[in-house]
């Protein structure tokens, strides 16, 4: 951590400042340039928060964190090696991670019936996935609008496991419900909504389950990855990042700004998987194959992907579901977009299934 | 609700989406322009989904809902009547509101030590605040950060209300300590984190509290009313709106950027009392005094000042404290800005206790 | 364009603004819904502007403009067919567009010698580029900055075209300048900071020479077309898209946030080529690879990138400078994923010179 | 500045970094940290760009800018001292400054007619604006909005001030057009769109009539202190600087977002005069006045206000126009919180004219 003093700081503010930071068992240690006085803190300040120091004198202009303030998730915690999140489904374990091949989640919103859920998955295992995504609960905007069909929901997504082997996904709004949902869920999805619930993060970070953080709406990198870091730092390091576009100024068009250049950023800073749901990120059907073509030649690592039956009777977020038959298609073109800018070797997604259970 | 169909749209198409809609109970009335032709939807529409409405065509340029997503928090639900929330405390009812004078909150960022959290109060009583806030659960972006003292600051809290007879307004994190608190607090605060955690502000409507529901560091206006008005669907109607500054491009010199336009734009859209944060609005004590004044210009309701004793050792946001005589000198000014803005007769801090309890 | 009216708007008021409308050749056709009037105007409206008609009365909520405000750039305007911007160089005629091979654009941010601008020309010339950009007059945040060398500048990139054969694209950045570029360049840029600087546009629009038109750091998707509207209107339609990065809310690990989804996006609504520069997008080498592919992969038509003999000496932009060895990786890359993402059949980039001049 | 290492970055390549900084005349000093070492450089680094220094290697983490990009228009250039923009006009010289009564300047956003703009003005005079604003060049996104009357305005506004007295401001939006506007301005404004025209801004700084800078829409505070650093190294140190709204997420009931922390902020920064415009801030002229109050209450230098003689015909800007009978009530509420919120003792503005000329 480094603080800069303002020009014209009186030594003796300094001195005092020095002082008090030799207190918490930190060096301080300054240096004069032209115009201000820096000093440079040594020894272990990664939990120091910079507020602290900032209000330690009203000579100090600003205060820069120099090191991280995530620790486990960094990519240096693993000495520069990736993580691998592996799942096992009743299909068998499914590996995320950067040297494995892109794994495929895709899904309804929100689960309507039984019978929608069930066919679904039997098409989707068809085409390739390994994941089935679908809400029991769902977080809406509007306190009038479907709120998903709930503990319901859970029963009809395993019996879709049941029926088809692939694993589920499915999100989690509270603490009260996680153990419920973690009964049926191969993984467990915090939504964007979420990513700043504490309690829940906290809460997931102590039990098993893998968990799919998502990127909050408006949260920055850093504040995404010490999010894991409450997970990981709570005894779950099974986590897999997901990006679902970003809040920016322009809404006309798309529902979000899908931030691809995540996934470049995250695999220098973090050892963990990366995924991206171009479905949220756009709120349109017509752009999510480009988008999830650029994703996979970008390096994603999973890709989680909106399909409905029959998209125009969704009973939420329709206009960004594809249909299956659309996914199929997207698939083959995924799977060719997967060999071909595959400086990591990744694999092609049939062989994401190491070993059966 | 509008639906604009693209150019070219075939006839045959217009005439099933049409029939979809009337099958909803909702009246379709086609317009046919120049270029595109558009379908307008007569009927209740306040409960349709603009996203089913949109997943019905492809041919769907776009849905424009001309009804507003919110309702019994609208202006219009009380026939222009602003609405008034009154709080009983130890020292009289206190009453936020369009007609009342201005209502001062102040206190530091959490709570740190009994002696700490009296003597503050006590201080602030003199100058005039009527509650006094203090952290006991705090969400810090990070898990290695102070996470608040807890129930042991609930206590603490308690015996500075005996004490003083300042109202408490304290946050709630999650669903499972909403009792606790409630038990401790007059208002409960749900923060910028939590606003888009619909479980937790269900739960808040459920329960008598009145509730201080922070705007999310990156929700629009129409979000935030809607927040509100799950806790209002769920049967409480005692709610506070406060801005605290939203996140923007900039945050070089200020940690957010206080949106104050939400005053007379919430006037217009809700009988909410408004109330404006601008510690956390600037991020930096030397910002508050400009800001805070020019909130009471603006016509804010009330006003949430972080103040700690000594805001060089606060273990949290000590940047952006006043300590208590700058908090007294702000005072006297906003109590002038308060008596000279005022073209809707609001009364002076003093009179705001209207009657012993 | 529609007009909602407030609530409890007076029939007198509606009738008022009706006639007015229909003063201007327009029908304004009223449709009575539960809560709301809603006026619908009927004819050509396009060159109507939304904040004329806002201002007839103050009991209009809203005005809704549903015709595009863009004309000639809309896809509509060539009946959906993708136009093609055919520039002619040295080494051949080079066509920009949607049924065309991606063409690749190189060199570094500013002009820097003649030797170097050379040697780095032969050096792209051989790895595949078409195009060398270099920059002649730069826009510099802070007047300390290099500024670019000028007219001296554009001699040297004169030469390197003559040398190597490859097309030149360069920055104008104001009126004054702009016949002087247009002398050596075979395309004009407008860079992000002058997309709003409609002088310049209108300047572009009235000679001949093709247009790159980099979109502002926080234009919108229609602003940024009606900037090509600009140049379209004034004659030239000759015209290039380049995303480049906007700005959000978080740049602490990349300069900008490069919006990718504006591929399948601008597919839609114009039929104009788009390019991506992935290196100011980013801001970092290191990502560039990265969001390379996936700018392909998502169906770019050009792709222009920072490359440096040197990036360690660059004057200008070294951090997301690729060397000319990274390229010639980079390029190998690019093909790869071009030759599998090829839904519509782009070509490799060795077949992108079609004829000889 | 400093240089931020990556963790385990080699001795040898930081021995390597120190001597190439050594070779610029600036002292390269090394600090050893637990995890990192950090180099700060001493000396005049003010002219030194931050992405030079990070181009010197891949090992580098971060370069932290530590002294302030601007330096003219710093305050610290001043030593501490406000500076004033005494402006002369027929009716006396008007002084911009801290010390001084706010300015008022008011008029329609574009010269529509003679008549109009000296009916205008007539009536602003007697309310106690200074000066008038009205546009002949005017900067529109759409090439179909009507674009200014030019030179003709230019006249009309020359007549209304002889007439009045006012002096004038007007926009430029051209070097080639700024000669023309400076025979009848008194005050040239820079717009938003053109704050990063570096062209327009160097001609402005060569010549000697005062400069009304606003804000570029998603300028950062820095960018915009170096557009005006840009004027004055130029030569011209008459310089206002204007915020108009910034562009946030959130544009559904505002055009913009009015930031009115730059108030607080630069003060601290610069010494140059700030002026606030509410009604671009806002869009909407019933959200005008609470605006307008709140920039005084927060410190303005001077207020800009849209007013039109009758808003509803207004060619341009329509819903965020005054009529001049709003305007005079909002003047008598702006003196009463002019008077209030003076801790720096703002006269009246009845008493800012000072002497006539």
């Amino acid at each position: 951590m480094i603080i800069v003093m303002k020009p014209k700081t009186p030594a003796i503010e300094i001195q005092r400042i020095s002082e008090e930071i030799n207190g918490w068992n930190i060096i301080a240690e300054k240096s004069i340039g032209k115009h201000q006085v820096v000093i440079g803190l040594i020894g272990d300040t990664t939990e120091l928060e910079p507020s602290r120091v900032q209000a330690l004198s009203s000579f100090i202009e600003q205060v820069v964190p120099i090191e991280r303030a995530f620790k486990r998730v960094s990519r240096e915690f693993r000495n520069g090696e990736p993580s691998v999140v592996a799942v096992p489904t009743p299909n068998g374990v499914v590996q995320f991670g950067q040297d494995f091949p892109v794994v495929h989640i895709a899904g309804p919103c929100s689960v309507e019936s039984e019978s929608m859920i069930i066919a679904t998955a039997q098409k989707l295992k068809q085409v390739g996935a390994k994941f089935l995504r679908g809400g029991a609960y769902k977080p809406r905007t509007s306190p009038y609008a479907f709120q998903g069909h709930g503990e319901s929901a859970l029963d009809f997504l395993a019996t879709a496991r049941e029926q088809t082997g692939l694993g589920i996904i499915t999100e989690v709004m509270n603490v009260a419900d996680l153990e419920k949902v973690a009964q049926v869920a191969d993984i467990i999805q915090i939504g964007a909504r979420n990513m700043h619930n504490y309690s829940l993060l906290k809460k997931a970070g102590s039990q098993s389950k893998p968990i799919f953080l998502k990127r909050g709406m408006c949260a920055t990198i850093q504040e995404w990855l010490l999010a894991a870091e409450y997970i990981i730092a709570a005894g779950n390091s099974n986590i897999i990042l997901c990006e679902r576009g970003i809040r920016s100024f322009d809404s006309q068009f798309t529902r979000n700004t899908l931030d691809l250049s995540v996934i470049p950023v995250l695999r220098t800073l973090t050892h963990l998987p990366i995924a991206i749901d171009p479905s949220h990120g756009t709120g349109r059907s017509e752009y999510v194959p480009a988008m999830a073509k650029a994703a996979i030649a970008a390096g994603a690592d999973s890709l989680m992907i909106e399909v409905h039956p029959n998209p125009a009777q969704a009973l939420s977020d329709g206009p960004q579901s594809l249909n299956p038959e659309q996914y199929q298609d997207l698939m083959a073109e995924m799977i060719q977009v997967s060999q071909a800018s595959d400086c990591r070797t990744k694999l092609t997604p049939q062989s994401a299934v190491l070993t059966a259970v």
